[in-house]
């Protein structure tokens, strides 16, 4: 038995798994939860972060607009399934060069402290990570690009470790990036960001394809008392395109940058219609996740086929078993 | 408000906008009209061109066959929804060598004058426009090739530009060509062509990203008293391949290459099974208009998926109005 | 009318033609017969081979796991239909360098004289041809690869050519290979391969341009009166990727290199949403056929978009009467 | 013996075949005859045309700036040999539209009764074949573009074929283009171009694979008593790069779309370090020769490794033998 | 007249342009002054940096070895022009993970205060940008690395920018990267890295193609009273491969994101043989320049041909004036 | 010291070591020994292989036509350096369907008995390898090709390995292979092959990148009294293009698929302008080596950038030497 280290939540949104089901993961059963046309403007509606806030939820979405022009969207929620989402993208506050918009895309939020703050793939002159602050979801205030060009999914950790700000992240190239492994980095204060450690990458060979192509951090990492649970995304090249897939994995509680047990098999992939129909087919994409101390269990909220939200559920000790079930040998 | 300058036609194929819809093109209910086997030969029937013909319509199809050979073949219909499409592709009269056959697809049909003038993607040593008139769609007399290869979706003007006759199209590679651009062409004898000019462009950078990869054009231009509607394809290419969708932009009357507007929002998309899944996935192609003075109605004919052939409505107001709220700026 | 060469299989899986359908080969009612997670490890289970074995079937079936980890499995049934597949991969005895496992994949099944044997694609530096046998699909004797990487779909015939065993398959690179012709070789012993012949390759241009980009052998050729019937893959290339289908040929009895005839038309292709949606879309792939000699039926499992398997029937009148029909002239 | 008609050029740079050289074409033992910084601000200069006037020689040539910027400049010289280029481009008269520079580049000089006119890659949008006229070399008149763009290597003939212009050309697309084969069009007011026809592609297979990848005319054709001789440039792929060549070949006086005798073997290719080093190693590209109808000779000017130019002799009956003894059959 | 800010080198090394000579940078006469065995092991030896050192010079050097493994050596030289190179490569001091070594290559050196830098292109995970200092060329102190994958070309200016230590770099992917832009970044301990700015980029179209696949920075920038005079490489795609080309800019002194000049000619490019023929053919590439605050000399050490070592010379005059002659319109 | 197991050959072609070079192979000083044009017809003569023959020497050379036909030709020496090459191809003997010339390339000569056995890249609907053999190379029997397509670089070993024929070759694919490992194959008869094993392939990383991207034979194994030594070539892919060398191996003497020592580094690369400057630059491929068994002298024929043939000399102790020297470390 493992523990979240973390508050509790007992609004969490949740089903228990179905009877019979024999993978670590299962879906809500009315998804998606967030239809493509949520708002007027909206083409696609996913690779969304939500995060507890206040009495309710507060979320940061990724909504292309009808012109396939991607931005970033406050939303708010009672339940977490029920989202009411702005009709327009945040706007940022802060130094005019940093604030101008190219892109911003693939939001996470992550609270630390007082201040929730969102990372997001933004667009300066080739994708990096944007980073912003917010106390309340209405003003947000934008901070230093974490790093050069090129990269996506930047991902802070919920503390600091050390003495620093930490975030992992996947370097990528400046298009449909054929590789990808994930990075450590530290901050001393969110502005200058060095020691940087190489993570994990993709698996070669045949042991455990679905992370053969690319792989990038997702939601937030979870502390428990095993370590940091990290949720991930891992993709395969296919004769007809990328498949997009999630796993977990379990890094060093102090150095995060040292992987303790990684999953062979996926635990979550496209099988639904709403997973593998879409703007882009066969996607399952995690950007957050909320997790109840309690109980011990996470909802995962992810991207379906770049076109919906979905919503999936699972608990700390289905994946930590999961991945003592079926590790992934060096 | 403005006005089509055409003919009117009370008996298009109609249904109204449904109630909450907020987007300026709907689809018929009953889509798609035209099933992928709906001749014995078969495979897919798709990216086609329909006209108003004696009491009725009359059409060119693109039928690929059961050995995905692809060729044009001639329908009538009463209704312009439920259709009779020969069994057997249109034959050509005309020049031993121009006449020859590798491939024929894409049609378009424009009456000029008494005849009906059918453009298409006619393969001679590699993809280029071929021309024909008929005047009754049983005899088609093919005439020479508008360009020399490379080139798609040469689409004919109704009337004569000044003296010339004109035609817009994309020029292309011999491939899957990941360009294209808009060029308007003009001739006074429909054989020999010049006075060549840049119509417009894919949209660099986030702010019309559905038009990204490649534009062309689509059914025959729509004379309003604004100046050419013209409906039009656009092409992202996605991780997992181009998602084609539609579009529409205003041209200067009588020097056609100058463009007034353009809508920065895709007007309709790939989002139903049909349109999503089949041999191309998420491809929604225009291939022909029908459309009504009287009411300003606009009756669309696309291809969906590369695999069955759609319907959609929308009228003159809905597109103008639309380019206007949300234009593309330059 | 014409006659298979064989055993009768009174109990072949068997439904016969709808009313109304103008296709020689036609699905099994209540397809896919074998779901994506029928044992617990899989992910996705297609492109697999079965054969009468005692008063029932036995097969070899494709399962990638939920790692995505591909290998075969024996499987039992008794009626062809409902299948009983083992939880564990096949183990091989045999030479220590021979049998080490990469990957394996894509099985057929032919019984010779009192042996049944198994070739799959089989990674060793990558894809060659794996040869196995068994007397009773419990234990597995595997022999030295038939040929040097790289090479996918190796399909015994289910006798000697002369003095010779006798193999078709599809030479290859190490990647999503984008081509493939059939080839023809003998060997005295099943270890040793010489006499390449080429079979059949492509098809440039329209004429039949669903097996444009590649093709390969599907399942054990059926000997009839005519010559053998090879039922096989073909391939086209879409901007949006590949699309699978079905064909057959007719060779010579004899010198099985020549081709007496060959389908212009495709037999089967992806139209059912369990065939164009899944890991790969729009695939079918057959890999064994069942055959009656007493009727002349046959019974085709293929697998659909590399997820699930399908069964699909038709007979030996209706594929030689197609090809007749729909040659493809040279 | 064959027979140029035209005019004679006793003055016809010249130099006789070196003694045991057993090819057609033989260099100037000089080369090469104009320099890379020729004039201040080149690069590199090649890809070049001349002409007899007046009592000497006239030219245009491709100068490359130092800013890789490319652009044509008249030149003069009294021998053909040593030359005086313009230390600025030439600068068009014409319409405002047609006349914007993007590039140009590999020009053609052609007199049709009492005009010079130029032909080049003119940047429209993308390559097209720009048209221009002169009568004294210091004014030049652009008229229309021929074609939709993408075309490269516009050559025109030096009189009408019937009623109409004619030119060859090169249909491609926008980047280093891996096809090319050769087109005929006619024109009767050299401003609307159509009756487009296929002369010639290239060679598959090993028959004659210098001309595998792509061929293109290189100088205006040879008016002769036997046809149209055309040197053109034929090239293949190398796993490092490609391989540019000269060959012959004769087309019919009347209808120049039909090829009387084509060269199997190529006339000149990259030996010198002149031709196969420098900005693009191994290009030996022909945009030009002088001929003298009185003795059958010709002087050909070609491009050397896109960086100098050369100058290369042979003779009517040298090329005519040469296609004769070495046929490309079928 | 500019006058660099630095310090005085009277004995460096120095050749006066020769006679008619119309370009800003011309060669030494005896190049390659570093020929590719010059030493050992050394299959080449190529983009290199020298430093003023004592009474004579220090420098770092990408020797290739015969495996074709890259490392970089510490040498020493009296006049900058005969040199002696450590047989060993350079071995460092510092964190165990940090120090592991995968490649090195493509090394600058920079005094800052009391030490020496050596900043190279460091393998870890794919090419980022390795830092080390050294007080005697002797004894080498590695420190993290300052970014994350994947980067090349990380030039540290010669003194802080405001507070901060000062870096230009070019961000690339993992392969033969088809893109390069220049950033600025600042780090307040040489450890953590941020503020990362845009400076400049590859430039469209013709105005200045030699620049137009990528660019990226040389030597250390030279302050100036007119700015930072930064020489770096530019990259064109030919048919036939890239080709590395220098050019220079002047960077704000304050904020050396913003250009103030920029050069749209080419300062030098290949044209020697012994640029042009190589391992890697038509490069030249930059890595250090000597200068003399003096006189205004600048002596360039540049890679050729990824082969051998080049000496080139210049003057702060030459390069302002050359900028203002030819300047790159924006 | 190490002894070559063969017999002498004292007028084997013969140069010492120049003074002072520290590499284990040096050219020959009046290299290149067979110029491109030394048959009428040749464009290019390389990739050649010799062996002695009666008094002297023959040989059958790849001569590439003025129209790049690839043939191979015989050829005969009496000192090993001078050759008379045949002005026409090889004419083979043998079975109708094989004996079809599509193209024959890179030929090797090996005695076993009484035979002189030829193989070469042979076109059969694709690359693979085609055997033939002569007792007088005047008369040539073709046998059957080895293997399926797509096969390059069978080289035969010179006697049985146990009861079996052996060879090692490298698989391929059909255009530019981008990738290339080294196996072993074995035959009773020259007929049938099988028992394919793994030999050795490239290595990724920085160790010895020089043969990163594929390697394969080249001369027939050199049987030593410590095991087969294999001289290869092994390529490394830059931004411009592929540079071939060789390096060297040592396999054992009973099971060649077991690697005892293979070279880190290359053991020749080019250097030279005719190694560097030709049709492919940068190409060293050898195909063939006289030995003499008395002094352990290697005479090492290869191909020069595609163009000419180049002479080098070693001996069994300098490459044993050298890999023991450098080896490569698993």
């Amino acid at each position: 038995m493992s523990r979240i280290i973390g508050e509790n939540l007992n609004h969490i949104p949740w089903q228990d798994k179905p009877e019979g089901y024999n993978a670590p993961v299962w879906r809500y059963s009315h998804n998606p939860i967030i239809k493509r046309d949520a708002i007027p403007s909206s083409n696609s509606i996913f690779n969304s972060a939500v995060i507890p806030f206040e009495d309710g939820f507060a979320g940061v979405f990724r909504c292309d607009s009808k012109s396939v022009s991607m931005d970033i969207f406050a939303g708010f929620s009672k339940d977490g399934v029920n989202w009411e989402i702005n009709h327009e993208p945040i706007v940022f506050q802060g130094d005019e060069e940093v604030i101008k918009r190219e892109y911003r895309y693939d939001p996470r939020v992550c609270k630390i402290g007082d201040r929730y703050y969102i990372s997001w793939c933004n667009g300066y002159h080739g994708p990096t990570i944007g980073l912003a602050y917010t106390f309340d979801f209405q003003t947000f205030h934008q901070i230093e690009n974490a790093f050069l060009p090129y990269n996506r999914n930047g991902v802070l950790f919920p503390r600091k470790i050390g003495d620093n700000y930490a975030m992992v992240s996947r370097p990528s190239d400046t298009g449909h990036t054929p590789f990808g492994d994930i990075f450590y980095s530290e901050s001393p204060d969110l502005t200058f960001w060095g020691k940087h450690r190489y993570v994990m990458g993709t698996i070669d060979g045949d042991a455990s394809a679905w992370q053969s192509k690319k792989i990038g951090p997702g939601p937030i990492p979870i502390e428990t008392d095993k370590g940091w649970l990290l949720i991930y995304h891992g993709v395969i090249n296919t004769c007809n395109g990328f498949v997009y897939r999630m796993g977990c994995a379990l890094l060093d509680i102090d150095q995060p940058w040292k992987v303790k047990a990684r999953s062979r098999n996926y635990i979550l992939g496209p099988e639904t219609l709403y997973e593998c129909v879409g703007d882009v087919p066969n996607v399952t994409f995690p950007c957050a996740a909320l997790t109840d101390a309690a109980t011990g269990r996470i909802a995962i909220y992810y991207g379906c086929a770049d076109t919906v939200t979905g919503l999936a559920f699972t608990t700390v000790d289905e994946l930590l078993d999961y991945m003592e079930k079926y590790p992934l040998e060096g």
